[in-house]
């Protein structure tokens, strides 16, 4: 009897999911194929038969074989058990029925993480932490195991199919949510939507994004865990209504907001969105930080055409669920102020007395400590600093962000400059001591600045005696 | 007819809580006024209406405008929708219902957070890490944006009250604990009782603390998630009754204590308490720890006169409801001894060779590689430990306290001071040469003495003898 | 009725566990010491009678005197109340009815963590960060307070029972793992089944097994908390039947893996160990990592005969319930590629660097700044690296690991040899010059090498090429 129910409330809930969203619903009933491959499997790796069968691909009958599923003509079909699959299941195949979501995601960042591996991160993997000792069937000139361990699980490896039709396992295991894959498509939808459960749920999980999203040169998760938006979400997670289908912030659930609630998640006057950058007005990476549509553009993606103040207004479209404009407002004051902040006072300096000093220093990038020093300013410290800004976590802002960038620029960048320029001075190549008397004017320059005349002592007395008055007013404060 | 079972219910349980605790009960219905804001904040801010809706707050009729409204000679009261209200609600409005709190809160370090900002830290956020080019309405002199996405944000901003009724987009919003208010009080009760739902049971979760209790220097969040209480805590956080009114340790849970649970919340023999030092047998926040009545002299709070002795005993009456005394008194005695380490062996020499090395640094503080040495033994590193060892976290005593004390202590500051005995030595300046000698004699000093004298290779004889046999007694027990 | 009820069920279910597993069922009845311990300690410590009143002790009649019980002849047996009992409750108690379990744990690295404090780690906490200034009555020449803080809470201490039968406080409190108790056992059952519930739930969460491992030298909770294992649970921790007492992986639970399901628990082929090196196939601790037989040989473990492919066996027989064959050899052939990357361009050039230079050292280690690079180079960041790709955390991998270890190597390191070479090959004793040009020679040879000539700028001009050529091929894609 009870069974009878149980199947009665699937059908029904079949039949109106089918009747609501006929563009998602799947087969009447479970293939002929994915029974067999389901038979085998129960045996063989019996965990991810159980996932799935707590995922709406069963509710849905969309089995084993619905996904992996190959022509004759791809790069890395083979057949198994007389039919013809293949391992990896690509945004493209997830397109045949969820096309919004992989069109939208194609539009995205995350869907070309995997082309930035010629980067200055990519040569740090490959050279300076590693060699080409990882010698795979399809990689005979080798790879460096630093970046296939790191970098490529994050940012995704271009999956090599061997000879035989296998994946050289350089480039799978992998992930990466910028993966290329065989197929020619790029992206990793199970970067977020785990095998083999591909839960929604799953993914408005902050873990989630804190796969990559983490660490010292992007520390995202731990600055959510921070903030106040964080320690509402572990306090009420049980009341997020994290599984429901409809999931539109104030209607389904206002005790917090996760990652996917502020960058991808329905409002009611907002839609989803797979494209994570259409609600964010600064693009942090960079050494300096720019406006999204300007990197967009130097992508070629389509966001190059999306205004920062139309992405902005996308965002605050989510804020003012909770806080009233001005909150909003003034929030993005303080957050707009931090970012020039650390763009005048250190980027744009550090980045031109760099430039100076490059020709003195040892040709290859890296073999300077001058070069980690200063890669960590920008990349590690002040990301952090802007992304704590960003999200609200005041000690990333701070302790790990402002005042690292500080210490590192007055106690070692500043230092290790100024004996670049003693040890130069000295040279008999008078290009070089042209050179450094370059970067001798510069680091003056910028030391004598507004910004960084305390460092030497010559603070503007106005200035000094109104920090002692209000150190004296503090002073006395603190004795009431 | 389930509808008015819940009405009824509802009822009810106001006419019990009235009954029981009158002082706390709010007005028999939702004022006209409160209903108004409603109206139209279900369309504008619909997620804050709907966390209101899930407060006790509903429950207790106690809406928008109880809260919210201002009188005609406010700083902050504006018009809005015809009725004086102000946007902050500070302790002082809150205190109308919740007085027996709010009064405690004002005997608490907490309550004071916003006046040490003319301190140490202060300095590093207002002139090292920034400048004054965050200029508003409010401050045509500019503030340190990354004082304000930075301190402000735990400590407190001194919220500024526009000509036009706005705050100040520098300080507001702002959350910090010890913000001093337009009404003239201090403090902020969202703070840890987020808005709009002020919810106890979010206040009970560790996050709420880790707010601000995280990071370099002073990682309390990340100590007690290390240690057994976290451990406990997460796995059984479905067992804690975070939610209940009542909350007495051994009574409403006992699966772990969190850390409202030892600072705060009540035991079968003692109330809960928003002063959250009456517990706390060390102020382990200067250079070298102390006892918490001499903070509180200093500082003015009635804690002065509280001794240590007390809190301690307080504190104890909390473990004592899952670990007897001579559990207890040994743990202090490790915790005690923990102290009396740092402060001995680090602290007090280092912060006397400090002194000793300041006439003959550059003369701005944080101009000079050792100001940041020295700022991070203590301030970071040497806190830690401190924390660590209170809260049982091992690692963060270990790894990230004393080992990174003494690595400090020997590898840089020590090296440092030497470098500026070296350099000053040959000065022509005799006074110089007067204080250097001064400093090489303590360095020489403290090197000599027992706690460092191995660094120098003169550990006693008769010590190196011991260690010898205890390690080769080890190592044979290494190798049966 | 309702008690009846719940009584006949707990009669029921004691009937049929005693009938499953004779060997582990309780007495018929709670016993009247027991009961005598109960009636004092609800009043004295009620928290823990609670606790114990919601464990599987509890339904057993297992009370406080069965497990607390001690012999006249026992070292730290003590009169309380007329009963003859004992604080500690150590592995050979909870042997009486866990056999197999302790007899497992005997077998493991875990059981002799408490051997090894005689390490360089604990030299650091002893001398370096410590003094023995903390005197006890049972160590009249006094501990360590870091190493009793830090160290011995994970280690174990050596328990040391006072003339009166109480233990010193410099040994108790204590649940490390490798405890070593006054009954000569070894081991702590509390260091992961907790006071007083002992519950398998408890141990079975992973921040169970993170009290010791994370930090800078083994953060394997971090590395499990970034990777898709870790996700994946705390995403479905309420999927995860963590509290079932049969819990074979796809049988009770699939949603994910905690630290238990892969190095501890049953699968539907493998039996619960509580040996936690049965399913590892190297042992990352030791500057190179060696495989765990050759560990477990030096030790004395039985482990000695158990080949690393046996274990590799065991844990992938975990990893194919969720991973086909295929997937589970090419995550191992990533895995083994960073293992020889680190090995082979790091740890082994740099301990031979280390070897030639110690003669040119202070004698003292960590008394040279050096000695705190290399030492943070293998012990902190090279194991990062390991256990971060041992576990597919790609930032613990390559941010926390790779690349600090590269870091460290090119700008710490191999500068501080170059300037030992050049400080001691002006020296006056002849033996000291002759180990200087060996150290230079080497040092050459290192950096000519294929791993680092990159560094002094002589890449292979092929590999240059190719670089290249792949940058541009990179750069044009980034372009598109």
């Amino acid at each position: 009897m009870k069974k009878i129910i149980i199947f009665t409330t699937c059908l029904l809930s079949l039949l109106i999911s089918t009747y609501t969203r006929a563009e998602m619903s799947g087969p009447s009933e479970l293939s002929g194929k994915s029974r067999q491959c389901i038979d085998c499997h129960k045996q063989e790796t019996p965990a991810i038969v159980q996932q799935w069968g707590s995922s709406k691909h069963f509710r849905g009958n969309v089995g084993c074989f619905e996904c992996h599923q190959a022509k004759k003509e791809d790069a890395d079909v083979f057949t198994h058990y007389g039919s013809k699959i293949a391992t990896i299941v690509s945004p493209k195949d997830c397109a045949r029925c969820h096309e919004k979501e992989a069109s939208e995601f194609k539009s995205s960042h995350h869907s070309i993480a995997g082309r930035i591996l010629g980067s200055l991160d990519n040569r740090l993997a490959e050279v300076v932490e590693g060699n080409r000792m990882m010698i795979t069937p399809g990689f005979p000139d080798g790879n460096s195991a630093a970046a296939v361990n790191g970098c490529w699980q994050c940012h995704g490896s271009e999956v090599k199919v061997l000879q035989d039709g296998s994946l050289d396992p350089a480039t799978w295991p992998n992930t990466g949510i910028g993966r290329i894959n065989p197929d020619g498509s790029e992206g990793s939808c199970s970067a977020c939507h785990s095998r083999h459960k591909f839960s929604v749920e799953q993914a408005r999980n902050p873990e989630t994004c804190g796969k990559c999203h983490m660490g010292p040169d992007h520390p995202q998760i731990e600055i959510y865990q921070e903030s106040k938006h964080g320690i509402a979400f572990y306090a009420n997670k049980d009341k997020m209504n994290l599984g429901n289908e409809k999931w539109i912030l104030g209607e389904d659930y206002d005790a917090a907001p996760t990652c996917a609630t502020c960058h991808m998640s329905a409002t009611p006057d907002q839609d989803v969105t797979h494209d994570v950058g259409l609600r964010i007005s600064w693009n942090n990476r960079p050494v300096m930080s720019v406006r999204p549509e300007v990197s967009d553009a130097k992508l070629g993606l389509p966001g190059k055409d999306i205004s920062w103040e139309t992405r902005r207004e996308n965002m605050q479209n989510v804020c003012t669920n909770c806080h009233n404009q001005t909150y909003v407002d003034n929030f993005y004051t303080q957050y707009d102020s931090l970012i020039e902040l650390y763009n005048g006072k250190f980027a744009k300096p550090g980045k031109e007395l760099m430039a100076l000093a490059k020709p003195l220093l040892k040709p290859v990038t890296f073999s300077n400590k001058i070069d980690f020093i200063w890669f960590e300013i920008w990349h590690h410290e002040g990301r952090t600093a802007r992304h704590g800004a960003s999200m609200m976590g005041p000690d990333y802002t701070h302790w790990h962000g402002t005042y690292e960038v500080a210490k590192h620029f007055y106690a070692e960048f500043i230092p290790a400059l100024e004996e670049i320029v003693e040890k130069n001075l000295r040279s008999s190549d008078s290009k070089k001591v042209m050179q450094t008397k370059k970067l001798a004017a510069k680091i003056k320059a910028v030391l004598e600045s507004n910004d960084h005349k305390w460092y030497i002592n010559k603070m503007d007395p106005k200035e000094a005696t109104k920090r002692k008055e209000a150190q004296e007013k503090f002073k006395e404060r603190y004795k009431k």
